[in-house]
């Protein structure tokens, strides 16, 4: 299959997110990075293409360059897709352009940085009718789109609640530290971030991950915001009521402050005949309660499951998708070691481990093939 | 930084392990796969080569034509690296030819069929002076390495007990099947997987985990070993005493017959002053046990790790690694959608539920303004 | 120690709360029940009297009775607490005569149907310097001790979010059975439980732990209630908005009506410096979190505990405290066997499985000293 | 229900299982401990039975006088059960004797100090037909029940492996103390404890918890022990390959070595359509994994459970029946109160939180009668 060639805005070096876009397109292996503006300022950008081994003619001064060139291009030739991993202030106008010129988009979230500019960037996709993805990346994971299946059968009966929480405690270390740190971080400064912190960030991907997985909407809400800490701008932490219909309400409880919680991201979908629960920090377990039934554990891999849910898991059973990078870190070993560079022999297993392991095995057979007795290794 | 060729030996069409590496390869960024020998049927292998996207003029008829080819070209064209992943009775001629022309490896287990095969390679790289890395991908862990780490740094005090777990269950669908698939299935034919099943494809792993992780031999092993049922040729289930040393022994337990068991490794090394547990199904998890203190979880990406753990992660912490496969999958949507193949819209959240996330935002901050209101959202 | 005369008010042929405070009060070895009135009916409760090897003469026809009979007795013989486990409404009238009368109580929850009762009583509690205890089991388990300890030595810095949760599904089957079940059942019924069923029976339990484990009161609260079907007059389901201070805020979320469910009440309180969490389905491990070390799991029974968390847990470490019914089960296996009833004979290991226990050690310790052979059994 | 009368023979002052074995026989509720010996120096004995109310008269020197006095009493005053909790090599000679004269008996593990002196008690027992109930408690809890119901009805298919852990760590503070500590341990001294520590005293119930729970005998055994330090003398630590038949083998692992380990006894029956597994620690969860399904999760009170489980477990679900444990920690603190004893006021909730709890319930449903709005509490 032809690779899509996609461009990069934003994501230069020492970005993370731009890095984790860059990594999932190869995963996928569907997309090739050709070109890009990887940072404002220009020579910083074209170091980084250099890096990545990209083609210099096609590292751009500014989006409107990028344009330019880009549908200068024969059809075949040119970007079909553009991933943007800007700051949140970027975002939208660098869509609107990007989209006015017919490029489809992968854009990170918050997509704007208020409500009407989210509805213009929809009018837009819709009118000249583009592909546009948001980074809600939660809604990738194997267990939530099983999760959604489970639902949209019915497996719930009556949905009665939904509660779902996103707590990160990160933001502890900036608002306890000193004054100039708290300013000094964009995402504490409304300029750059909006008009919220907590709920922009994180509240968000909670509630996408209710309407994506029960396929309802949100009706009304009433938040309980707070600053935490004199000096503080935006909401780190806050509680959100929901309503989804009169008889169905819910919570989303979202912190930055919660000392020593990572990315403890649950979701609780509660019906009449059973409920669902799933946490991100153990993606491959989806639980189904019921009051009369022993409680079911799903997980990737398995004929049980749904086809989007087994689509999106490319292991056997029981192995964490993690375990990619697991071998990538092997593989890593292997480049430093090939290209002469410094690196931990703990890092990759040699022929050493090997002949160790052949040595085992054989001793295992050997000492079953004599009546269970003791052999040298 | 430049990347390094690679070619691939097997993991041609519908290859699960060699889809793997690839993927692996691509994670970590390093390498690039200029062609190989993906079949040993040269129309499948020509055919994967262009799926794939590969030169046709690097997808060779067999290794032979590879050496010859690659040998020919100049240096800084030439594979650097190979990846063999064929089925085990191929991995030792192939390896010995692609070492003795100075091909740097990177090999799946088991290595060989027998210890004397394993020796010579082992003795081939020493002499060539080339790397050698085989695929004992759980020591790619970051937590794996962590303990390692810890254990190095005498955090456990002596070594007393070390307790290595594989279980899976799979080889049940097929030996409680018909006749006939048992004798069809490779890893059950002696003559294709060598002396043992159990043992050689999974034992091997827990026994490689132990020396990692304690940087300790095995000196030998009393081994009993179970082919469960009538009719098969191959251990399908054991247990292995170890000795380390006088007063230090352990057990390795194996199996591909425990029912709904899907990848269950797990290692415990049992110290004099501490304990440190993990398991390969929730490998973010590391477990620190004393007698004298509570419980601690070791977690990537944080600055208590070592060096060596920390290199391998690279998201913050809470972040599952598998989280990139959530993101690729959303990729991995948007390549059907920009391509214009049919796909479900619950494959990546577009520019709707980005307006509907700014609203919510917008009338949570609005609401709390508010006083706490209910807001239409 | 000689032990305290205790009576109890309601808790008769059937009560499973009742018999919860008679099996607690055996437990801790400190009370003999004595007498009571157990049943509104009298019949019923001599019956029970009887069942219970209870003297006749101290089962009396109703309160006023058992206060006259008592107070006639000398100081020594007399009944000295009074436990009162009957139906909601009728604590408020039974403690206040009690309390009159000068009979320390131990009293279900909740205390009243409204404030006014309650403050009544209280200050009853205080004229008369009596004891009086509140059946807010959770605060009995170790952990939960042990949780107020960490949090009163500063552990957490400064506090930042509460966030206590309280979720069952059993209403589920009566409210979506047939109309006459959800008016048969008392707790659905205004006159009977008070004005409300879910933060009444439950929620308030989620408010003890907080203002227990914290030392912290709770100002202001914010709720949002459901009645979850129609015809309901109570809720069954609702989340509060709690204010502790302007920058501490939180949350209690309580469900009776989320399927599968059955008693996850959790409470989690994060600080600037730390957080800890509880669950009481696991209720003997407490894990603190940080966001610089890693994280901690609190057990009983060891030297790392307050006093107050080690004091309320009686068994080593490592055994739950269930394990005491584990054991009263042999014991009634015991019973039933010499009283010459029908048992399994699954109900307790008998002297057949002492002599193969003993052969099995026997055989363990012959198999080793002669060089690790196998033995029969 | 009459209470059946019980002896105790050890079990005095500060001994823990004495004290545990009185609890458990007060929770079931059937027994009432009316005499014994309970010390070997008899001052000791009659100042325990003092403490615990016990009639002077019925606190005897020896067995012997214990045997004569009691079988001089009429029937239906005479002890009926003698609960033997000494330490392990006073159990033989004491049972003898006790049996020999009629009286039934629950008596501590392991049973005897070697096979011929339990196979000597077993055979009195069936001569004098006689209730003898050894204490492996583990077989008690509900889970271990249904685990053998469920195994009996065949849910697992063939059995294929078993495979039973018993680890704790508590030794390695006796070993790696000063030398005249570990003479000091009765456990390892031979004489006192036998012919093995290790598998002697927690090996034993990992192979009871087998043949309970399968119904199949283990029919030989190959062992490999560790003394683990020099100057042992007993097995510490140890790893046991069973075999049950031809085609069935499993292993136990136990030790007492293992640092930081409480009292991880485990078990995991896996067949060829189904696996069983149970851990102590969280005793109220019992998985079965399947190939096919996802996961299920047994938990005790519920209506899917076989009878023997159901009637072991007194407790709603979700509620550990460690809470009554929970609850007596309340009713001690009641006691300390009333006695005019020091206590601490996190003891015991009393009527303030009573009031606390009313005026929370109050605004709640305040709060939301008025629209959601911030009510003072």
């Amino acid at each position: 299959m032809k690779k899509l060639k996609m461009g990069m805005i934003g994501g230069g070096l020492g970005a993370f997110i731009g890095d984790a876009h860059r990594r999932a397109s190869r995963i996928c292996n569907d997309f090739e990075l050709v070109g890009g503006v990887f940072s404002s300022d220009f020579d910083k950008s074209k170091q980084f293409a250099q890096i990545e081994g990209i083609d210099a003619s096609r590292c751009y001064k500014d989006v409107d360059e990028l344009i330019q060139s880009e549908l200068a291009r024969p059809l075949e030739e040119r970007m079909m897709v553009i991933s943007i991993v800007t700051p949140n202030a970027l975002h939208f106008p660098t869509a609107k352009k990007l989209l006015e010129s017919g490029f489809h988009l992968i854009c990170e979230k918050p997509m704007t940085l208020n409500v009407d500019e989210a509805e213009e960037l929809e009018a837009l996709v819709v009118k000249n009718k583009l592909t546009f993805a948001l980074a809600h990346t939660y809604t990738g994971y194997p267990m939530i789109r099983q999760m959604k299946d489970l639902i949209s059968q019915g497996v719930l009966g009556v949905i009665q609640r939904v509660d779902a929480q996103y707590y990160q405690g990160w933001i502890n270390s900036i608002i306890h530290g000193t004054e100039s740190r708290i300013t000094g971080v964009w995402r504490l400064d409304p300029k750059q971030a909006g008009i919220s912190s907590c709920m922009g960030d994180i509240g968000v991907h909670a509630f996408n991950l209710i309407e994506y997985t029960t396929g309802l909407e949100v009706k009304e809400v009433l938040s309980d915001l707070n600053l935490v800490k004199e000096g503080v701008q935006l909401d780190l932490d806050g509680t959100v009521l929901l309503r989804l219909s009169k008889n169905l309400k819910g919570v989303i409880r979202a912190s930055q402050v919660c000392a020593g919680e990572e990315n403890n991201l649950t979701i609780a979908v509660f019906g009449s005949k059973a409920s669902l629960k799933w946490s991100q920090e153990n993606p491959n377990f989806l639980f189904l309660l019921s009051d009369t039934e022993p409680t079911k554990i799903y997980k990737p891999a398995h004929g049980y499951n749904e086809q989007l849910a087994e689509a999106g898991h490319t292991m056997p059973a029981g192995h964490p998708e993690g375990i990619y990078e697991a071998l990538a870190n092997i593989y890593k070993g292997v480049a430093k070691s090939v290209r002469g560079e410094q690196f931990n022999p703990a890092e990759f297993p040699t022929v050493h481990e090997g002949v160790r392991g052949m040595r085992f095995i054989h001793s295992v057979v050997k000492s079953n093939e004599e009546g269970n007795r003791w052999m040298q290794i």
